[in-house]
């Protein structure tokens, strides 16, 4: 399997960012499960290019649900939801198709599908793609908030400025973000970090951050050791949003110069239930939730697509050329990609959900 | 599918620490690969435990291939490797086996498995585990040099101290660490770093790190761009290592913070071949090889079994305890799970390798 | 995995009878692959009912190709055909949603759906999903035929009637029925089969009957034997195809009486190529193509939607019913399910080729 | 994946007949099923060779549950069953390996892998790998009977001659064959059976039949519409038998001359249950359960291996040649395949109702 990921609830993805269209099937999701259409659209907005850190490209995302629900709820056969392309300007795209854009996939693409590749706007490698997954993931949100289940992301760190971390008690702060176009808990890191991408913007040049997830509900007792971990199986499809490069579970690479008795996070009763005083393992312990908050964090490289002239090759001659990248680019993609990460994470939590309680277990009340 | 990975090569693993035997099966590895004996001792005995900087518990590891190994080459058919264990001295785990060590999967593994786990020394959880990875490793590491691919690692960062990076041309550094039972470019930084780990040997506590590996000759156009990039499919195994909690692609979290003209790798050509002039993407753009080293870093906490009393729970009696681990306990793993890492980087590397170029191309001239 | 079916090749079907639309995708198609509308038009009238020995609902499947195709040839990436329903009339279904039809999936997709089943025209179970994979699996036929493999299906037997079977040189028969909307090779057999569906149809009764396919060209070499079986792999796949109820490679049942002198094929060397002088073993050995034709038969079960009345159970409100379908109704299938088995196994032999030769193979010159 | 199959409990064969041992990797399996070593060899009893109408081989089958049980209950990790290997005769193999048997595997495995294969004694293909299925298949079977399933199936016709049909209320039929050593419900076909079987071994041929499985139990609503229909999935793994040639569904192939209003199970209620007064589908319709037993029957060839000579060739020098086969061969495998076939049934089914109620679901009370 290639554009399929996931077992008891599946996810297909097809679509070039200038083709038809591009869209998703979910396979597996649970029988009656609502679909709200302002809940998606809403969604969908979140992921959209907005204001000055964002591409000029209005995407208006006029998403269609061809199959798998029936009067407003999911039948339990596959959801195909169908995104038009539109506003494509594909007409420049032939004439610097072999000029690789540094960081981006169109030499690897070439390597890989032999010049067949639809090369326009970056083809199937477009974060255009995304669309499809959030329209999908608001489904798997719903079923999850079904169970109580909540997921929340911020921008931990953009352009070097940092965020406050989530709090002990982070309802709060989840429902907040969830519903930010830039979800920043800080205000003041906001601001300084939309200056930073604005900076960036000016000088042709782009971005990247940290994007840092929460997850609450899950029951303790999901995910396995091997192979299937619960951290392996989110990273398997975390690393398929465009520009994720690093994928940390807990403190990780923050926390790796010390001790285990710091490392370590002591469990203690509260409540009657196991939880743990510090969560720096991301509440996972040997690939199994411990019933603590999952939390992960992701590396979103700076959008490889800049305006500052580069040095690149053409790879239909084999000579080393100039780039000088025209169009409309994102100078930062962090704060779009952060719905993705939700709606991804979603959709591979109900995979896992529905492999160990089984398929109508997220429908149940 | 829980315990098995991939699909053109399946490597499938079973056996807890203290039962008969721990191993695995490696499916479908192209018939015609040359099952060098001597050479799987030599990466088993990487592994084990040795000195000062790691557990007392001697570990034979007398393995057996039992199937799919015929006249000194594999058949093409199920390879199974089992480990008899040997030297457990299982009495002491039931009184404690409710006390849940911080860090680890003791109470996970209790909520997954509801008490039937077989929890003596970590159970399935073992660290153990991982000699029939190394075992099956060694005829996957075999079948990837045949076609000049090449697998080093090394301990990047261990207890705070940095290793210096791969050479430019890594072809030495990767034959040097291939052979150390501590692999460590820089002699000076390895010493600090044994210093460090015995010093927290000596304070009845661990350190952990982190590790580097470079993967040379993998050509272009291997991976995928959703959902199986050559980044999520590899992250998937490496997460099922015992203490890997982070896995980042070339720079990722280390180069966050600088724009796309720094994070971009620049293309030129070279000998007639597309290069880059950094490889801050770890050699992956959009999922797919470039041609350039594959790079990642693991980060691996610190061994969480430590002597210093914690704070934890017993998840029998549902009350808050006090926890005195006794045996026998690495203060550092990292060291150890360096050839786990290259084995299974093999094997998943055989897999994607099996499945692009077809069943044979392994072991074809 | 569900709707999904295939590794390296992998189709994965969505749609509901009276929904918006029904597709498939089709992921891991080598890329350059011609992709030829006038075959694609052509296979789906094949599938279109026609005449007296069909439905009166005429389909005119006008499907659009949203994604994987660029130029005219496939991309590499996965193919997504959606063909939108219309000329649908749903109002009548909701009266009598819960007389469950004898033979037909009314009553378990209440019991795996709980009701939120999409219960018009049969809804995901109607034979309408089909018209995809006739659209992606002209595709599938257009590469397999680049690399020499052809394959072709007859009528064996219908309501009682036996067509003769392929010739022994099957060349010219299969090119033969490619093209005949009712494929039998002897026209006075297909005379009687029609007058029998004909006076099946008078009768507000259904028949069945016996498909029987054949593929050459197939390499040697080609299946597993555990548990990918060549059989297991296409006989998981041809059980989705609506009403066929039985899946035998060669004799199989037909010569189940004989002894292993008789059913054993001897092997002879014919221009230099192992061959064998009898094929009851269906061109398979162990699970495995041994050159000779691939040759199989399917029991296809009458049409389960009859004019007749029936006993049944009204299974919302637990009493026995009596029913009387009304509406547009088969009187046979078969010859229409004919294209759909030629589609699916093209499909599947796709993956298994794929699988086996890499992912290139099947667009190499 | 290849010898491994299934998704929720997955099941992964290995061994060669003459290697050092077969055996078979179950994962997935509930924690908490008892494990009853007796019933293990009563299983194994059924499967061995006994009396004139099979090989002289003398199998013990001293199998190793080497992980994945705990104090006699299943952990819920992979259980591996070895079955080391005995009484092997391997010297004569070498001179003859070219000279492909009829019906068997030797060509295609050639043809596969190259001559790489382990040859001596079928290697792989081995029906000794069957061992190891039945070994594991009783912790399935117990599983299921945990849940009120049981599955029975007798000879339903062998060499020409036919067993009665299960009686309508099967249960003490089921429970009767499940114990035979050759299970055939009427005496007197048992023993016209037996005298045929003896009169093909003494003309130094062998016979086939057909293998009829009853399952009951089964709750409505499981399966899959597309493509994981209870009849495929149940197919997939039953063709991996050696010498299973056909699979059927109800009556399908025996009934398919008959119209629509015979074929049609019409549905009643029954003490307040969903029932079909007759069972033509196999208590499959949709590709789901309806509640009634699940009904297939297997063509299983007669066994390739005979004493008269055949015609064959020799693969290595491309020429036509004779062969006389010497050894211990079974003139009839059917009666020992019967319990493989319960036993694989029972393995898939832990799957897919795995899949459908959770993975805890088979052990709870």
């Amino acid at each position: 399997m290639k554009n399929t990921y996931g077992s008891s609830v599946a996810v297909t993805i097809f679509g070039e960012s200038h083709g038809e269209a591009i869209g998703l099937v979910i396979d597996g999701m649970a029988p009656g499960i609502p679909v709200d259409r302002e809940f998606i659209e809403a969604q969908l907005t979140l992921r959209r290019p907005a204001g000055k850190i964002s591409t000029a490209r209005q995407e208006q995302d006029p998403y269609q649900i061809v199959s798998g629900v029936f009067e407003g709820k999911t039948t339990g056969t596959p959801i195909c939801i169908v995104i038009p392309n539109s506003q494509t300007r594909s007409k420049d795209y032939a004439a610097t198709r072999a000029l690789a854009r540094p960081g981006h996939a169109d030499f690897t693409a070439y390597a890989k599908y032999h010049g067949y590749e639809d090369y326009r706007g970056g083809g199937h490698f477009s974060g255009r793609i995304t669309a499809g997954i959030v329209a999908g993931g608001a489904v798997a949100i719903t079923a999850l908030r079904g169970k109580g289940i909540e997921i929340g992301t911020h921008i931990a760190r953009c352009a070097g400025i940092s965020d406050r971390p989530f709090a002990a008690d982070p309802a709060a702060d989840i429902a907040a973000v969830q519903k930010m176009p830039f979800a920043v808990l800080d205000e003041q890191a906001a601001a300084a970090m939309r200056e930073r991408i604005e900076a960036a913007a000016a000088d042709g040049d782009s971005v990247g951050g940290v994007l840092e997830t929460i997850v609450t509900g899950l029951p303790a007792g999901v995910g396995e050791p091997w192979f299937d971990t619960l951290e392996g199986v989110l990273a398997h499809a975390l690393f398929g949003i465009p520009a994720v490069k690093g994928v940390q579970f807990g403190d990780a690479f923050d926390l790796i110069d010390q001790p285990g008795s710091v490392y370590n996070d002591a469990f203690r009763m509260q409540d009657g239930r196991v939880t743990t005083a510090t969560n720096h393992n991301g509440g996972i312990n040997g690939g199994i939730t411990n019933g603590m908050p999952v939390l992960f964090r992701l590396a979103v490289k700076p959008t490889p697509s800049i305006y500052k002239a580069q040095e690149t090759v053409d790879f239909f001659r084999g000579e080393n050329a100039q780039l000088q990248i025209h169009g409309r680019h994102d100078p930062a993609v962090i704060h779009r990609a952060r719905v993705v990460a939700d709606s991804l994470t979603a959709l591979v939590l109900c995979d896992v959900l529905a492999g160990r309680f089984g398929t109508d277990w997220l429908a149940e009340a």
